[in-house]
């Protein structure tokens, strides 16, 4: 399928080579980086028992924050109608796991988390607006979102069209405007990075393709594309902003990014197997979703037990680049690998 | 009627002061900036037999390199379909007002015409994302723009929306990636008055209480609002980052955003005018849907010969806020005031 070789630039840069025979990178290795050992042959990445960290604790104190600033952003105001159609979407209750990892970024090559926090807010503004739009009957039709109706059933589909794109401008000057005490020119490059990330070459492209091969057999490659574009983009946007705002060394921003587009596509192979594995009560949306609408997922190109096996190694793969990084701050990104490997809803 | 005074921020900074009786500024003198003269006592301001100035080849060279600029930016790429639907709408022919007017403010203040040229296609790009959206059978519901089938007409609604968003995106990452030889700070700022302008306090805000609104019987003041917000506010902002971009210290960025908004409205005005006296046809788009819906609009409140009035002064106050410019300079921006005053289509 000469398809990944032409349109799948993000993909040839996945530096991940471990042994599932279905695993389809291994057909390009002119494309690929350096392959670094998976999971099984580095068990150093895989356990660390005295590694003791309460990421649950982190997590709670970080995504507070993040809620408080979101909050305190965005207070309703007229015309309300919009403003609670955004507040609704916005403020429902979420592990805020994107924004997390901006913070944890920008700390981690030693800035401060308050400089960072306008982007972490504009990095789940961006994520929830494509979320109120993916809801909606004309895209994914889907009636729950994060345990509650999704914002076109309690609004309205125009309210709802229009409170995603709000979210959207305001993502983009809030970041711009509330970003204090950074040289400008590293904002901006943020700026534009997550502009590319949620555009046509990054989220809505995985989303697209996602639609366009509903009901078709896909294949790994395909399916590849469309979570790295679909899912692993803005993370990897999210992590990138961070290390950019903290200021991050080039080289850093690029282990960064790998990071963070590794473990977008990990979420998304838990994602799947969870669709599989848990009911909707568990997972606060509907479950069961993607085999009913005949979507291809990991579990049923590759088999549940083969695709958390490669969750296992893509978040091996994960730790990894946080090599060289100081041990000790780069514990909340190393353990948030692990949590979303590990998680259940 | 309250209202106004609460919600109503960017209405009270309007310093219009004229004749006409239905005009309801006057009732809030406090929040209003000195007072101008209006048309009828300015006459050097409403005509200057002497002030020879090609607009029309002026506006189509401008435009011509804004369509070229938009089409370099954005090539037919994978995926296909929602680039296609992103172009189709991005560069179907029109007259390119608000790139111009950005182009043009930032020639004003000395700057020269490359450095605005993204800004001016990021301006385009949210204006068109914003018909996109506005055209879905969830707003607006109307099959006709710019003389052609609208976007989901053409490509299904899931991909209107999402080419809508795509051009959102790309409009932030274009603006901030390819304004090149300008301080990154102004960049910045421009950055935050597009997604301020075309958001929850700007543009959305408009589109929101006009659906509210229709149907119902609304005044001057709900009626100024709702064209303040959804037409005049990112006209404001196509002058403002035009000036911003050029190097415009702020008294000047303050005049450019009062000429850009008094534009703004006179653009709407003369919109509410053609909408009940030109055919679908000559406008390009569905005529007398304004009219069929109920909605209101300056010949309804005020009669089609008052609000002509209306245009001619609102011309003529656009005109003087171009005092203390360069003349020669100013000529483009002088020019256009009274091309939209007169416009036929």
């Amino acid at each position: 399928m000469a398809y990944a070789f032409v349109c799948f630039p993000a993909f040839a840069q996945v530096t991940i080579s471990c042994s599932s025979p279905s695993w389809g990178v291994a057909a390009r290795p002119r494309r690929l980086l350096p392959a670094v050992r998976c999971a099984s042959s580095a068990p150093e990445a895989v356990a660390h028992e005295t590694d003791l960290f309460d990421l649950k604790r982190y997590m709670a104190e970080k995504a507070r924050r993040v809620d408080d600033s979101l909050d305190r952003a965005l207070p309703l105001r007229h015309p309300e109608r919009l403003l609670a159609s955004m507040r609704y979407s916005l403020l429902a209750p979420g592990k805020r796991v994107r924004p997390v990892l901006t913070l944890a970024a920008c700390e981690l090559v030693g800035g401060e988390e308050s400089t960072a926090m306008p982007f972490a807010c504009a990095v789940e503004m961006l994520h929830v607006m494509s979320l109120v739009h993916d809801d909606l009957p004309c895209i994914d039709n889907d009636e729950l979102r994060r345990g509650r109706p999704s914002n076109h059933v309690v609004f309205g589909e125009g309210v709802a069209v229009m409170a995603g794109d709000a979210l959207h401008c305001f993502a983009f000057a809030h970041a711009a405007e509330a970003t204090a005490g950074v040289p400008p020119m590293r904002v901006l490059r943020a700026v534009a990075e997550l502009g590319k990330a949620t555009g046509a070459e990054g989220l809505l492209a995985g989303q697209v393709v996602d639609i366009e091969c509903e009901g078709k057999e896909v294949g790994l490659e395909v399916l590849e594309y469309i979570h790295l574009h679909k899912t692993a983009r803005l993370l990897e946007a999210a992590v990138a902003c961070g290390g950019i705002i903290g200021g991050a060394e080039e080289e850093e921003v690029e282990r960064l990014r790998r990071y963070g587009r590794t473990v977008g596509l990990l979420f998304q192979v838990v994602d799947d197997v969870l669709d599989v594995t848990r009911t909707s009560e568990e997972l606060g949306k509907t479950a069961g979703k993607d085999l009913a609408k005949g979507k291809t997922t990991y579990p049923k190109l590759m088999g549940l037990e083969k695709a958390r096996l490669l969750a296992e190694e893509l978040a091996a793969k994960a730790e990894e680049e946080l090599q060289g990084f100081d041990r000790n701050r780069a514990r909340p990104l190393r353990h948030l690998a692990r949590f979303i490997a590990h998680r259940h809803n």
